[in-house]
């Protein structure tokens, strides 16, 4: 259940309660009392603003609890998450000021057109000379936003704003967020396509399948920048990383295994792509109705290409038969649809990833006595799957080497760099996955993703770091 | 002409040239030293950089001049211009660092998921929660730019760039650039009303004519947030704010005058729309072929719609026929139209707006006899009429109260607020218009752009200072 942070501004008159009685009545309603401003102090009467830590649930009877209290009057209730959303999370800098007449002549007319010029001569010169060096665009229909879903353009705003944060902090990429208007799907690629010039690289956010396959194959081979569709891919190069570490600590190398992947949506058609590209041998995919099976035949078109796949199983069944003598279960689908008999009956040193989001395919800590390592995309248990540590690097590497796309060569070389920040040393059952607060995740990732981009032909340039 | 600053790297041999041998050089080839960086300095040579003033046109001889000296090696020549627009000239911010989880789970998931479900409840409440509260859209399509004409999207991106950064420095407005790859007015409506979610308002920018009338008066009708070419607008407010002034000096209302304009592109159509809603009654708008007279019939849309005005004048002729007698010429237009002759036959104390840029259509230099008050829109005359001294204050306005257009009373508002920062005292033939620089000028705007929204009953929202 999720904590909230609110402050309440009350105002106490002095003869009537003291503020130990305002911080009794808290506890004892279930709040945490975590900070104390003093606003104002007058003869009678003093202003606080308080913070409390509190479940979302019980909100309501912490702010009952003080009005019912006597002497005390509630000004106003703020959220400190609304508070840090009011007028938005990001802003655009100018790189200059622009002190003076001179100043003006040289980002603005006359001086600039001399830029403009250069640039219509050679528009590659677009990468030195303007925000294309450096920018992405964080691009939404919010059709599928976290777990809302279709919640339109305006409501899906916060998270792609939240998204350019991350990847600034994180990586020091500029990234603007545009939320689309529309959802049909030639409409999407079009309009991206017609906004693309100023951008380096698209990231496509919250798009939901199957609608989002087309719309990221066609914009990735209809423009020369690279698109990546993060729910789909982030997911997988993150899984990915955690697979690799998983595997090193049961020992078991991935040629070898046997791996149920449940939830051919978004992100589990690029999960299963990912591990047929690092070499996993025999696969499961399971959706609703069961396995996909090899030989089958399909309506989506994604499903389909998975049942010609070589290493896709073409025994057909449900979840808790195909689950038995399985090596790893990647979860990608709903709550509660792993069971502790399905997880029972996997192999010895079974690996489990329940990466729904809230709520796992199955509670961690009914799993863990059955388990040898455990993965969700929780951040209150250990290995969260976390897409944070995927895409500030592997765009990073892609503007700085100014690759065309981001390729599967480019998401397996993420990956592995993402496993490579947990040392040997550090690495066990509790830890196969870095922090996304870790500073050597982005260093490592792009510098794995430049070269894997350099070796496959697809950059255009060749950074400093790597004459 | 233009000056260019150009920083010139050269190592110097010390047993050969000395830095004076080198100043001497570049002064007489006709260069300016401005400032001398030493980089390093090593037993037999040094290497300094000299920043040179130098017109364009002579650049080339300067640098030749330098090459030729004995004992100089020319190790790079830079351009103050080009460097300044080395990874493009602005960058997102976050508003606040991500330190931590608890940072994390504010504003990202999952507590970023309580403000999309609040903006999904009410749609509104984007303009408090997202950056729709502040942020524009700078949108060209590359087919007008400066004076270089159709260049496309990529060579754009500098001056869009630029805009950015002036509203941002002037009056606090987030802009981001947008630049189409399409010139389809379908396509660029579409498109634009596909992006707007994220945005509090719409500047378009270098969109050729005729097509922009059609751009923005559809988005204006379709979209609910404000709309506003700057081409055609911008020049028209300000050139209405030195007309205000410039009556003011020659004690001419503008019920009592004739005015011609010449050129009616863009600028030229919301120039004669703003004189016709600020009280003018004689009213020649002149192109290539001579008058647009009131009863003709007219191909372009915005010619016919003038050719209906009543304050549009009847009689035909060229430039030189109709601007006997007029009070006022307003050219926005092309470089050298207006003649000495045409300038003498005009009214007592002839008021001439020679907006061309870069070269105005007569030669401020030889109008200035014969004329009472004059404007041009260079740098390097008395009176600019610069477009600068409208967009920020005016969207400043738009995005703080909410409204859902800029219409002619916000213009003309607009327009009166730039006049009025130039007191009675201070104002005279050579100071009409105040300095893009002045900050009285975007307070002023913003201030009467709000009050006429509010008036007219367009503003979403009263702000504090209005209560």
């Amino acid at each position: 259940m999720a904590n909230t942070s609110i402050i309440l501004r009350v105002e106490l008159a002095h003869d009537q309660v003291s503020f130990g009685d305002v911080a009794s009545v808290i506890s004892r309603a279930g709040g945490d009392v975590t900070s104390i401003d003093v606003i104002r102090v007058g003869k009678e009467s003093s202003v606080r603003d308080i913070t409390v830590d509190v479940q979302d649930s019980i909100e309501a009877e912490v702010v009952q609890a003080i009005k019912d209290l006597q002497g005390i009057t509630l000004i106003n209730v703020s959220d400190r998450t609304f508070l840090a959303h009011l007028g938005g999370k990001i802003s655009v800098q100018p790189s200059m000021p622009i002190k003076n007449r001179d100043d003006l002549s040289r980002v603005y007319t006359p001086g600039v057109a001399r830029v403009c010029t250069a640039i219509h001569e050679n528009p590659l010169k677009a990468y030195s000379l303007t925000i294309k060096r450096n920018t992405v665009a964080v691009i939404s229909d919010g059709t599928a936003v976290l777990g809302l879903g279709d919640i339109g353009p305006h409501a899906a705003a916060p998270v792609m704003e939240g998204k350019a944060m991350l990847f600034k902090q994180l990586a020091g990429v500029d990234a603007f967020p545009i939320c689309l208007d529309t959802k049909d799907t030639e409409e999407i690629i079009r309009t991206v396509k017609a906004i693309s010039p100023i951008f380096g690289g698209i990231n496509l956010e919250d798009i939901s399948s199957p609608r989002c396959f087309e719309i990221e194959s066609r914009l990735e081979a209809e423009l020369d920048i690279p698109v990546f569709h993060d729910d789909q891919h982030g997911t997988a190069v993150v899984m990915m990383a955690g697979l690799i570490n998983a595997l090193k600590v049961v020992d078991k190398p991935i040629e070898s295994i046997r791996v149920v992947v449940n939830g051919i949506g978004a992100a589990g058609v690029s999960v299963c792509k990912m591990l047929l590209a690092a070499g996993l041998q025999r696969l499961v995919p399971v959706d609703r109705d069961g396995a996909i099976v090899r030989g089958g035949t399909y309506d989506q078109p994604m499903w389909q290409w998975l049942a010609e796949q070589p290493q896709v199983e073409d025994v057909a069944g449900r979840l808790e038969q195909v689950i038995q003598g399985a090596d790893v279960f990647i979860g990608v689908s709903r709550a509660g649809l792993l069971k502790v008999e399905h997880v029972q009956s996997m192999a010895k040193d079974a690996i489990v990833f329940a990466l729904a989001n809230p709520q796992p395919e199955i509670d961690p800590e009914l799993a863990q006595p059955y388990v040898r390592v455990m993965a969700t995309g929780r951040s209150d248990f250990p290995n969260q799957i976390n897409n944070v540590l995927c895409f500030p690097g592997i765009f990073r590497g892609a503007l700085d080497c100014r690759a065309r796309r981001i390729h599967e060569e480019m998401k397996l070389a993420a990956a592995r760099a993402i496993a490579s920040v947990v040392s040997d040393e550090e690495l066990n059952e509790l830890y196969i996955i870095p922090s996304i607060f870790n500073e050597q995740v982005v260093t490592n990732v792009r510098h794995a993703v430049i070269e894997a981009a350099i070796r496959t032909g697809v950059a255009r340039r060749i950074p400093p770091d790597f004459r």
